[in-house]
């Protein structure tokens, strides 16, 4: 359980000024509800030789895998997202991987850093609740200041080369009477995951305890609300557990890079 | 200028059918028309040092450039969106590449394989031409029965490695009145190049004689019509020419590889 914290200040904040102050430390919080309509990224940081089964892996799994930017090897500027940037500073807690087995959770990957790595910037469903809130639907994570739950599916990706593993979920509970408004206003985003993929009972893709999250936080789930589940981009992490790549830098589910563009660059229709 | 041909037999034919009348060598034309409501894909062969280069151009250019399969190396099926098929022989027209140029234009490309090659399927405007049909707009190069015509834009890609070029796109006069339609009936399908990328003057993306296409054959644009122009998947072959890799297979501009998939499953909303 992460303590409580209040993004408040950072709602309207400019994704350069957050990035900044994540850089030097002074945000360690997930980042759901900060820079509000700004997209937010999963990552995934792989050594050169496993990016092409990453990026094929990514292709034949585009819900939960969206890809928004891939860096230049060994260099940590996001420039199609995040010009300026830098993906081993800015993201405010990363976790290290080495065969498949977190290591170190850093706030500052810059010292596992070397030159034959790639960066993969994924799609983060952060990036919708703007639209969710706009069209009246509570986000409850945002409500109870918390890290929004995630939990592995029975779901499993298609394969390609090296990588496999389960489909990562996100959930929201949505009041019944919203959920078709939920599925159209995050349907709008395939980049950043796009419409659910799971509604309703958990036990359906596996989950056996809704109150038992893999990552993140357990939220309530009031009378008359279901439980809403979408493709996360947390499942590289999965994968990563499964394949064991040699070495791999992730972020720590929650805590996202966020970048320049508006969701609504991402929005189809 | 392709001789006229017939496609009607072939509207409402099944994609594994058409697939094996082309590979017996039985139609060599254009396939816009064919099997409609079924994916249709441009083509890009790749030795496997070229291919991450060529992913991470894709991802950089997703509206010229949206994958939808990719093959193992060495292996000519298409297991996603083709089982049982082989990009080798199920392609009415190839083109060779070597070192950039154009060498040969083949109806079968199994001579011209080998271990090392991989197969990129990208997502073709004659998909969504369905949903336009259905919306009540005509396709002009169908009711002509010719080729769609392609032009070589002045709107550069983001290169990606050794990769760069400059977008292709392929052009459809409508109706001013139906202009917005049209929009929104092809900006539904992301997955197969989308919404157009300019409507209008076809100086303003550097094209200089719209009766020239680079690709394909002209069409008249008639009083009341706009010309209306969609990122294209010869886009590669632009970027093949440009960069020069040792070796490539494409398909022939108009000549497409049909897979099973509906055009709905690439829908949103």
């Amino acid at each position: 359980m992460t303590l409580p914290f209040d993004i408040t200040p950072f709602k309207n904040a400019n994704p350069k000024e957050v990035r900044e102050l994540i850089r030097k430390g002074e945000w360690t919080h997930p980042t759901s509800g900060m820079c509000l309509s700004h997209v937010q990224a999963n990552m995934i940081v792989l050594p050169k030789d496993w990016a092409y089964d990453f990026l094929v892996f990514a292709q034949r799994n585009p819900k939960p895998c969206p890809i928004l930017d891939v860096t230049e090897p060994g260099d940590g500027e996001a420039r199609l997202i995040a010009p300026g940037s830098d993906v081993r500073t800015d993201i405010p807690r990363y976790r290290i991987w080495k065969d498949g087995v977190l290591v170190d959770e850093p706030t500052d990957a810059s010292k596992y850093w070397n030159d034959d790595l790639v960066a993969f910037l994924i799609g983060c469903s952060f990036s919708f609740e703007g639209a969710m809130v706009e069209a009246g639907i509570p986000i409850r994570h945002m409500d109870m200041c918390c890290n929004v739950p995630m939990y592995i599916t029975n779901v499993q990706c298609k394969p390609a080369g090296r990588f496999s593993g389960p489909t990562v979920v996100s959930m929201r509970p949505i009041k019944f009477a919203q959920v078709p408004k939920a599925v159209m206003a995050t349907g709008r985003f395939p980049a950043v995951h796009g419409a659910p993929i799971h509604i309703g009972d958990p036990a359906a893709i596996g989950i056996k305890d809704i109150n038992k999250p893999e990552f993140g936080d357990a939220v309530e789930i009031r009378e008359g609300e279901v439980p809403v589940f979408w493709a996360c981009g947390v499942t590289p992490q999965a994968a990563v557990m499964q394949s064991k790549p040699p070495f791999a830098i992730t972020h720590a589910p929650g805590h996202m890079f966020i970048g320049d563009p508006k969701d609504a660059d991402y929005a189809v229709l």
